[in-house]
């Protein structure tokens, strides 16, 4: 299974795929789409960078071929006008994946560091860290494309796991909450990483 | 010059289109793009509506021709939940006009009931009625369709009264504010037009 997670934003939105083949996560490629001058104000109108983020997200879909592509749920945001313009570069994100018949999956924040790091308060920099143990050292662009290969990673855990189904009747079994039943999981499908403190 | 009004929503998506032929305004189409059902609650996942409002879209562009888009600018949402459900309506909607080439153009809900109605304070049934007293008797399907009408006109008026730039060098020499001078102009061009008692 081949997975496209993408991290929108109306200035930087981040991209990374990954391949799930039985058990293993193998990299496929990441990057950031750059919508704005990153000197100083963003001089590009917002319409130009929504249509830069459907050319650029479908020549990715086009080149590696995705199957479901893996989106950030987002509940918050600062005020009305950064989640109008967050908003807006998601509608456009989701869009280039749909065009193309990928499946659109969600998943929280919590719920994707806690697959990838192990709990749901890692800063973005723990995130690129365990990213790269998963799948190998790499040079980031940006934090917007190793998040974007979080939320991939986060849909091969919860795949090759068995989620959500399967949590949720440990989790209940256990009287755990679902971060801990995530966690536990998670640990158990991978001996080789340390159990994080907070899990 | 033909002019696509939409305006954005993720349950209804309502567009009137238009076109200004000297001094002249003529309805071309209006109709609204129904994403959701409409009894009880959405159950269309938000995706599957995205790719509607751009198909639907799309469809209208490619039939009607229109050469400017014209959306609401939007500063505020009752919640970030709803301005980001808001904001990625209206990012497809935005990239469903610039994917066709269209020239997009914003005015904030003040500017558009300024333009129609005569002052900024109108409520959706004034608009309508104004928009008919404009284009003739219509059956609008919702609100939407006769918003969408009316932010096409807010264009055309616009153009047709050589705005921006001459209201601002006219509200400046009078001391008026941008809406007071909108509304004089608007009412200087349309003398049929009763001057609005808050203009």
């Amino acid at each position: 299974m081949r997975i496209l997670g993408v991290d929108p934003g109306s200035r930087l939105t981040g991209y990374g795929c990954i391949d799930l083949m039985g058990r293993q996560l193998s990299l496929v490629t990441h990057g950031t789409l750059r919508l704005s001058n990153t000197s100083g104000k963003a001089v590009i109108p917002l319409e130009d960078r929504l249509l830069s983020i459907f050319h650029g997200l479908t020549e990715v879909i086009l080149k590696f071929q995705p199957k479901v592509m893996v989106v950030e749920r987002v509940f918050f945001a600062k005020n009305a006008v950064s989640a109008l313009k967050l908003g807006q570069a998601r509608g456009v994100v989701v869009l280039s994946g749909k065009v193309h018949s990928l499946q659109i999956v969600e998943y929280s924040p919590t719920q994707v560091k806690q697959a990838v790091v192990g709990h749901g308060h890692a800063d973005k920099e723990q995130v690129a860290k365990m990213v790269q143990l998963l799948v190998g050292q790499q040079k980031f662009s940006t934090y917007d494309a190793s998040d974007g290969l979080a939320l991939a990673i986060c849909h091969a855990q919860m795949a090759r796991l068995g989620i959500m189904q399967g949590v949720q009747v440990h989790a209940k079994r256990k009287r755990m909450s679902m971060a801990e039943a995530v966690g536990a999981n998670r640990i158990a499908a991978n001996p080789g990483i340390k159990k994080d403190r907070s899990t």
